[in-house]
Parts: C-alpha cells; sequence; structure tokens
C-alpha cells in the first residue's frame, strides 16, 4: 500500500509538470516527452483495487421529495390542475425520453444541455428537454389540429443548478397549451388570464407578466442593422437582460458574437423600453419600426391582445417589455413571462431571490417542423416553473397535524420538540369556553392565551422573529 | 439524381459481395479486397444530402397517455393510493435517475437492461429500474430506520417490449414497502393482505399469489447439489418456469450454465411442486430439507405467515410454489407474485394473456449495501406492474360523457357513431316519468325502453355480443 501511495504520488508530480510546460507553451516534442513518462507511470500504477468511496447522494442538481415536500407538491399541483381543467384542458402524458432527433433544432443555444442516453444498441435516446417539443410530436403523430391539454411532468437540463433558489437539473413543468385555428389573441389572452389565475390563487406574492413578441424583436433587430443570420443568437444574448447589465449584454454581443457597436447600441435603445399599452402605441408611431412589415404586426397583436386583458381584468398585471426575449429557438408570435416583483421572506428568512416562475408563447412553426407534409398547426402555451413555487411554499408552511387517532398532548409537544416545530396552538375544553386559543413556544414551554381573532398575527409576529423560525 | 441512384445501387451490390464472400469463409486478401472497393464506392457516394427521413414515433417500448388512457391511468392509481394511505403509508419521490454505482450489483442478471446516460462530463447516470433500490438509497442517505411509504413513478428497462401485453420500457411501478424491525411476519402479510385488497378492488379478475422464500430455494439448491457461486444463476433460470416448461429451464441449467444433469434433475422434483400450508408442513419433514439451516428457517417463517394469512382472511387466494425464484439478486426472505387466472376477456376481444401483475418480498441486506457502516434496515414490500392493469381497463371502459353546456342529442349521436360508441343510454323526461331508460344502437339506430333495473344485464348482454364491441 505505501509503495502505491509512492506511485500515486509522483503520477500526481508528473501530471502537474505537464500542465506546467503546456502552459509554458513548451516545445511540442518536449512535452511529448513528459506526457510519454506520466502514461507509463500510469499504466505502472494500474487500476485502484481497493475498494471504491461509494458516494451516497442524488444525481447533481436532483432531489428527493420527502413525505412532507411531497405534500407540498400535491397542494401546488392541486391549484394548478385545477384552473386548468376549469379552462376545459385534457391531460396528457409522455416518455421521459424522445428519439434524439425529435429534439434536434428545436432549442437553439441551449441544445447543449440537452441529456443523452447512451448508445446501447437501437435508437439514439435524449431526456426530454420541455413538454412543448413532445407535445408538438404527439401532434403531429395523431394528426390533432385542435386540442386543448395540460401535462405535468419533470423535465431535464444540464444546467448549472441553484438548488435554494429552486433551479434543478430534473425539475417540473406543469404546461397548458392551446393548439389550433382561432380568432387572433384569443388563446394568448386566455393563456395570460391562467398565468394570473394560477400565480394568484397560489399567494406567493405579487407578480408581475412581462409580455413581447418574436415578429417585434425580429423587426427591430432588422432595423437596427443585425444581419438576418443573426438573430436567433443575438436574441439569446438579449435574453440575458433580466439577470445581467445592458453592459454585459452588449460586450457579449460585440465581443464574441461580432455585432458592430452601433448596431449594440441602436439595440439598446429599444430594449431598455418597457410599459403598458401606451408604449405599443407609441412604437407603431416609430417611424422606422412601423416600417418594417413583421414588427408591425407584432405591434398590432399586442394592441388587440391588451384589448382582451383589459375585458379579463388582468391589464395591471402586464407590462410590455422590449427586453424580453426568450432564450427557445421556436416561438414565432407573442412571448411572456411572470416574475415575482419581491421576495415573499419575512425577515429572518433567507430572501429567495426574484426569479421568473412562469412563462410561454406562441409557437405556430413547431408542428409543422414533425408533420411529414409541413402542415402548420398554431400553437400558444404556457409552463408553470414549480421547484420556485415549491421552495416559496415550504419555507411558509407552518402548521403540522399528529397523524394519531388518541394523540396525547405530551406525545405532541415531545414531537414539536424533535421536529423542530416552533408554536403549538393548543384548543382544549376550556379554551373552547373562553374564546381564546393557548398558544405554546415550544422552546421556552411558555404559554399564553391569545383571542381567536388575534391569532393569525400573533403568530405571524411571533415566526416573524428571527429566533422562533427554526 | 439518376448517377446517385446507379452508385446507390453499386454500393448495394458490393456490400452483397462482400457478405457473399464471408459467408463462404472467402480468403482474408480477397475479403479485403473486396471491402476496399466498397468503401472507395461509398466514398464516391458521399454523405445523403438530400431531406433526411424523419420518424415520428416515441421511443421503442414507450407510449404517449391520450387523454382518455390519462383517466384510464387516474381511476387505477387512485384505488391504489387510497389502499396504500389506508394501510398507514407516506409518499415519497426520487430523481427518474440515480449514479450508476448506486443500481451496480443490484440486479443480477438483469443488470443489462440498466438505461445509462451518455458521459457529457461530471457524473455517470443509469435510469432507475425500480423503485426499490432508490428506497433503500434514501433510507441509508437519511439515516431512517423506520418508514412505511409508498412511491408511484416509471422505471426503465432496456427489454424486448410486448406493448399489447403491457410490457414496456418505460413502465409505472407502485410500490409500498414497510422498513424496519418488527415481529417476525407481521409486515411480510401486510404487503400481501395489501395486494389482495388492491387486486380485488381493481376488479380484474381472479388472481391467485404465488408465495416462496429465497431461503427454501437456497437450502434446496445446496441439498441438490448446486455448487454456491451458481445459486443466483440457477435461480434465474427456475425464475423462468412460469413461461417456459421444465424441459426448457433445465436444457439452460444443464447446457448454458454447466449443472450436472442429475442435480438438475433434484431440482425438478422440488420446484414442480405447490400447494398449500400442508405442503410446508410436509416439506419441514423431508428428511433433507429439514436438515439444512436456511430452509428450515424459510419454511418455519412460512408456516407463521399462513397463520396470519388465515386471520386476514386471504390465505384462500395464497399458493406456496417452489417454482417462484424472481429475478432480482437482493430479496433475502419471502417473495410472491400475483398473477390473473385467466384472461378477462370477454369473446370478441383479444385475450391479454395470463401474467404478472403484482409482485415483491423481503429484502433485509438492501439498505446495509448503501450505509457506510453497513447497518442493515429490514424491509418488505410490493410492487403492483400496473401497466397490464390499465391494458385490462382500457378494454373494458365502455361510458362516455359530452364535455357540452349544451349537448344537442343530434351532436351526441353523431359523435358516437364517429367514435364507435355502440350503445347510448337516452334519459329524457319521459323516460323519467317512466322509470324506463332508451337503449340506442348506434350502428342500426334501433332504440328499445328497458327498465331501469334490468340496463345493467342488457348492456353487459349486448357488449359480450362480438359484433356490438367496436
Amino acid at each position: 500500500m505505501a509503495e502505491r501511495a509512492a506511485l500515486e504520488e509522483l503520477v500526481r508530480l508528473q501530471g502537474e509538470r505537464v500542465r506546467g510546460l503546456k502552459q509554458q507553451k513548451a516545445s511540442a516534442e518536449q512535452i511529448e516527452e513528459e506526457v510519454a513518462k506520466l502514461l507509463k507511470l500510469k499504466a505502472q500504477l494500474g487500476p485502484d483495487e481497493g475498494k471504491q468511496k461509494f458516494v451516497l447522494k442524488t444525481p447533481k442538481g436532483t432531489r428527493d421529495y420527502s413525505p412532507r415536500q411531497m405534500a407540498v407538491r400535491e397542494k401546488v399541483f392541486d391549484v394548478i390542475i385545477s384552473c386548468f381543467k376549469r379552462h376545459g384542458a385534457e391531460v396528457i402524458d409522455t416518455p421521459v425520453f424522445e428519439l434524439k432527433e425529435t429534439l434536434t433544432g428545436k432549442y437553439g443555444e441551449d441544445s447543449k444541455l440537452i441529456y443523452d442516453l447512451k448508445d446501447q444498441g437501437g435508437e439514439l435516446l435524449s431526456l426530454r428537454y420541455d413538454l412543448t417539443v413532445p407535445f408538438a410530436r404527439y401532434l403531429a403523430m395523431n394528426k390533432l389540429t385542435n386540442i386543448k391539454r395540460y401535462h405535468i411532468a419533470k423535465v431535464y437540463r444540464r444546467d448549472n443548478p441553484a438548488m435554494t433558489r429552486g433551479r434543478y437539473r430534473e425539475f417540473y413543468q406543469c404546461d397548458f397549451d392551446i393548439a389550433g385555428q382561432f380568432d387572433p389573441m384569443i388563446p394568448d389572452a386566455e393563456c395570460l388570464k391562467i398565468m394570473c389565475e394560477i400565480l394568484s390563487s397560489l399567494q406567493i406574492g405579487d407578480f408581475l407578466v412581462k409580455v413581447n413578441d418574436r415578429r417585434i424583436l425580429d423587426g427591430m433587430f432588422a432595423i437596427c442593422g443585425v444581419p438576418d443570420s443573426k438573430f436567433r443568437t443575438i436574441c439569446s444574448s438579449v435574453d440575458k437582460l433580466d439577470k445581467v447589465s445592458w453592459e454585459e449584454v452588449k460586450n457579449e454581443m460585440v465581443g464574441e458574437k461580432g455585432l458592430a457597436p452601433e448596431v449594440a447600441d441602436r439595440i439598446g435603445d429599444y430594449v431598455q423600453q418597457h410599459g403598458g399599452v401606451s408604449l405599443v402605441e407609441q412604437l407603431l408611431q416609430d417611424p422606422e419600426l412601423s416600417q418594417n412589415k413583421q414588427a408591425l404586426e407584432g405591434l398590432g397583436d399586442l394592441k388587440l391582445l391588451f384589448e382582451y386583458l383589459i375585458l379579463l381584468g388582468i391589464a395591471d398585471k402586464i407590462s410590455f417589455d422590449l427586453s424580453l426575449a426568450r432564450g427557445l429557438d421556436y416561438y414565432t408570435g407573442v412571448i411572456y413571462e411572470a416574475v415575482l416583483l419581491q421576495s415573499p421572506a419575512q425577515a429572518g428568512e433567507e430572501p429567495l431571490g426574484v426569479g421568473s416562475v412562469a412563462a410561454g408563447g406562441r409557437y405556430d412553426g413547431l408542428v409543422g417542423m414533425f408533420d411529414p407534409k409541413g402542415r402548420k398547426v398554431p400553437c400558444v402555451g404556457l409552463s408553470i416553473g414549480v421547484e420556485r413555487i415549491f421552495s416559496i411554499v415550504e419555507q411558509r408552511l407552518e402548521a403540522e397535524l399528529l397523524y394519531k387517532k388518541n394523540p396525547k398532548l405530551l406525545n405532541q409537544l415531545q414531537y414539536c420538540e424533535e421536529a423542530g416545530i416552533p408554536l403549538v396552538a393548543i384548543i382544549g375544553e376550556q379554551e373552547l369556553k373562553d374564546g381564546v386559543i393557548k398558544l405554546r413556544s415550544v422552546a421556552s414551554r411558555e404559554e399564553v392565551d391569545i383571542r381567536r381573532e388575534d391569532l393569525v398575527e400573533e403568530i405571524k409576529r411571533r415566526t416573524s422573529e428571527p429566533l422562533c423560525t427554526c
């Protein structure tokens, strides 16, 4: 074993030597020679015959759901599903993987994040990246031209996970889509209405829905002087504006993507604008933009959309935002994204960060990519990003019942101590008679009677004190 | 294009020529020469620049769920989940993939059926093969020694699919497991009780639960003269007895696995026996088997198990069957498998084939394989194979409602004609008054009034006529 350890150390040192030479840009022969030495040492070392260290964990970016987390998940799904059903959607499901070629050419620069399965003979497969492409494949395969469906399932992205903020590599999407030819902007307006209904019902704080249109973006790129071939990649850059500053986005456009600085600046003037229907009307008067056929169509549709949003009573939740671009390739018309306006964290809780909790848009060309004859089926839809919502609801969850037919008080209190539950509400016969509730602090074992009407406020006050939140 | 076609034909002919020479075992030089010609032709041909043929399908062995199939799925899950909850289980979920090493060494010969993900940098991952190994990993990771949980999720096996019989590569398992140290055979008996409750509630026909014990099998192998190292592989052979004849199993044992024919014959004498508790008692008297410590333990536990099964009122559903072996490596004690006794197909329906619809057993060593200190957590569980159940229920499903607020009768009848629904029950004001129901044959458009109490019988009679089932 000691001999092996010495050899391992030698391999390590030789590896460092090779890396050093490469950094110093030493001659090719010199590097080759040292690499040969390294390989020889490695061959001497052979495979590690000792017991492999076994890592007890879930894969990076994934998590288990405990029974408590499942309770939150089911509660959130109930709200979402009942809204989808209320709007007349049927439910479908698709396999977790698709033929690799089904996903090819649908996601632009994000394609690198697709999980592929190993080639073990037979078909080449990839894990689904979203539920939209499988839905389009389903429509084309079954020759459906008209359906309202929802689909709740896990999707997979080899992204950089940030699990405390609800960003996972395996995560749920809750999708609602309308396929079919209808009067303009009515299905689009329904999608926005559904997003607002769900986010309101979930009570996760105030939110805003940013809206834009791919045709307005394309028209804007055209009049700013972006070459056609760079529309999609510049679109991806613009899409980062919710996370990084305009300066950084401009650097990427000019430095990495080879755009002329003055073209980038012209884009910058546009994409930093946002507002309501008045901004739509203002841009309809824009001497350059209004000359572009695509932009004009997009602006006209947005104007009509806002009329419906007013009728549906949600116009105050919607902001026309020229910086919204959405990364995915397949959008063709209106696009939207809902963000929470502020973290719902109480004092003493860790802030969850503000971010996108729902998004979607119109994709009229996607089904045609699957149809053998290229027949198009216009589609519009939305996706609720529930992982972030789970995090928020989990943090807020306070009350728990002990599942015992004959629950002795002492057992319950003991359970609270073990589980770190800070407060217990006790309602016995005396409390019922007096119209009060006994509130017990588990840590200090202090008990006070509180009038029923004051209970909510008192619990809120106590749980917002840093010492009480366990 | 004509030139290309000619070249393609040349490539094809040259390919045939090479294959022919190989079959004739021509000289290496001769083959090499012809292969070189083939490669040259292929290089001339170049890649096919024409539109690639795009295959519009789901991956082999998988399927989409249409809204109708989802309705069946939800109905079946409701029955299963309510039973699991009634028996006090909590629900968990785990990621669809695990670290590859988590699955290594758990499935014996079936390991070749595991789906691996492509190495795209980072951890090596595999799709879960069942829900039992992820459960054991979850217990060890969270240091749980005591839990009753259920888990309903899709699992993945690169098996030969037979989709009409409900065998898929992506399929649901509904698992219920009890982890923890309890009095002998009580959790095992509860698992069998749950299996019987669910299969009865689903009304998919009569069933039988075969029971055996790994220790009895191992003891039997030992006294028959199977070398220790061949226990697991001979176990896999025995497990095939529900699908193929004893002759074929014996051939595999002797021909492929190198067992002496007389050893195989001794095994044959045992594994062709099945019966009730009396067979347990008979084997307890078997002069050889009763001398084997392992077998004796297994038989003793089975005897105790049957006592509980009688108390639980399900002993008549259970058959002690020495041919039941279960392929998986991790079982350590009692094992069981429920089979439907006959196809529930009606005349005119295609028979679904008889097969396993639920299975499980005791695995006391699995959690210890994950625990850094090897601490064992005894576990026993069951898995409901719902895909086959979906097929059966889907075939039986008859009634449908039209989702219209204002459904005109004519529209409804037209929908029935289009959808191939054979019968319509019409209840108008007159029918309500008369206490009858008008039954209309969609194909012949004949209508007859039927007394409400006779309706079920009449529908059963009509739908069992081959001409009526569409």
